[in-house]
């Protein structure tokens, strides 16, 4: 049995031929663009597919159903992404549309993070924890719940958006219309703001040089400076760290996870970035000395997490 | 069948002779105050308890079980207040020590917040709703969350914290260990501290006659100036009102309940608090125009909520 995930994100849109053991066999990738009445995302989903069917040697007909993972508000039920601020889009009744190419195949749609907390659940860092919160850390900040062993998608399915929490009133304008979002300050994108600010006022810095030479100031840059010990390079990412922990110690006080996965291109700095997590984590959540702790790990499954869970989606 | 409940706060611990149908028979209460090693707090818990039963025409024998709302993190399982920051006491065995009085009365402990979410789910504003929260505006602010009709309390009861989550990063420091705790902004004792701020900015505000009146300023004072116009009341309040809908959304956010309750003294203020509070969710919940609205409404069990919930712990 063989089930197609596709992983809707800022950037591209991915799709694998997967088996209910957390393999992917083949893929297939395109760029994600700018959508409208007059061309919908579900074609460009569709040519995810196409492409990911022609790198396998099977066809259609081994595939025996679809999940999608789309950033946003995502009604499951009905198949319809109700509202995206990343990727803008609304009410767009995606799985009707998919369904004009593929009749007979059962269609499954969620939240990206959502299955991406499914995927690391099933194959990651979460197998065999039973409440677990999933954190992306990319274009916005995803988040996923899992509260004993079972997706908790918030009534209409419109819940787990801590992303679009607050943790500095008046702060950050979010592109959800709030101020002060957890998204503005703990992305990927948010990390680049930030290192880009820290440029300007660290002439000197190494991360100059990093950039020059990945061509552009990326999620890594900081990082990297720090790493070597770099002064704004430091400062960037204590202070992006900071930011981390103050969504992440918020959900602990909220959920106490048996675990707390980050994802997302961030999440590849593993330890170095999970040790300072940790590290605040233990000293401030609540009732810290007497109350179970929260471990804070990252995904195992890399980029793979989203795709293997809207594959699973369909299991 | 009669049970007893317990609402233990930081001014009082309440108790009452209860039924299955949410009545509350008779009462009795004592001051809350300092313990440590030489006087727990379960000696007062126990003297309420008596009071209450003294006041009914009913003896010991009568009373089927006995449940207690703690302030704070609650091992419900084990029956130990783990740690309470605003009555500070931290592992103390309550069910083992109250077991000494009553050796054949199942005694049942819970979060005091998340008894008040049952008591307002089974008898209140939350009757008939499967998906609730439930906060209360008191010394702190407490929550209770109900998913799926069952009371949601995270891994080992630690969860379901929310007026420990951050709205404003490194802002007012909290007696929890964090800085900007939505507690220090939205709890009645906040509300105190931001009104005394207000009056001496304000010399000629309404607000100096109405706490001499009252002989205090109070979570009242502010309310009762800008019901009359006073420009001080208002801003008070509307920074307040503020403050609560920055945790209110968020909230709405993670969970997307049906329904959103408030309790605690200032839900007193009614419709005159809702109003505001749902004029801002309706603005600034994630995909406001999108996704299902949740509405917030003021308990209806006012400060019978948590007791008649502690009793509820014994059904």
């Amino acid at each position: 049995m063989y089930y197609l995930g596709v992983d809707v994100g800022g950037m591209s849109i991915k799709a694998g031929v997967c088996t209910q053991n957390g393999d992917i066999i083949a893929r297939g990738t395109v760029e994600t663009r700018v959508y409208d009445e007059t061309y919908s995302i579900s074609l460009d989903i569709h040519a995810a597919i196409v492409a990911a069917i022609a790198n396998s040697e099977l066809t259609i007909n081994d595939i025996s159903a679809i999940g999608i993972g789309q950033p946003g508000s995502v009604d499951s039920k009905g198949g319809i992404i109700r509202y995206s601020n990343n990727i803008a889009l609304t009410n767009v009744p995606v799985v009707a549309e998919l369904k004009e190419f593929y009749p007979t195949l059962p269609i499954f749609i969620n939240n990206d993070a959502n299955c991406a907390a499914l995927g690391e659940a099933l194959f990651g860092s979460g197998k065999g924890f039973q409440n677990l919160v999933f954190i992306t850390l990319g274009t916005g900040v995803g988040s996923g719940i899992i509260i004993d062993g079972k997706l908790f998608e918030g009534r209409d399915c419109a819940g787990a958006e801590a992303g679009h929490t607050v943790i500095i009133k008046d702060g950050n304008q979010c592109n959800c219309g709030r101020r002060g979002c957890w998204e503005t300050y703990a992305s990927a994108s948010a990390l680049i703001r930030q290192t880009k600010v820290a440029m300007d006022k660290f002439p000197m810095s190494v991360m100059h040089n990093i950039a020059k030479e990945e061509g552009k100031v990326s999620g890594k840059t900081a990082f990297i400076a720090a790493k070597v010990g770099d002064f704004g390079g430091i400062t960037v990412v204590n202070n992006y760290v900071n930011y981390i922990s103050e969504g992440l110690i918020n959900l602990a006080n909220i959920f106490r996870p048996d675990v707390i996965i980050i994802g997302g291109g961030i999440s590849h700095e593993g330890v170095y970035l999970t040790d300072k997590l940790n590290a605040l984590m233990q000293d401030l959540n609540f009732g810290a000395k007497y109350n179970p702790s929260v471990k804070v790990v990252t995904a195992t499954l890399s980029n793979d997490a989203g795709l293997l869970g809207a594959a699973s989606l369909c299991f």
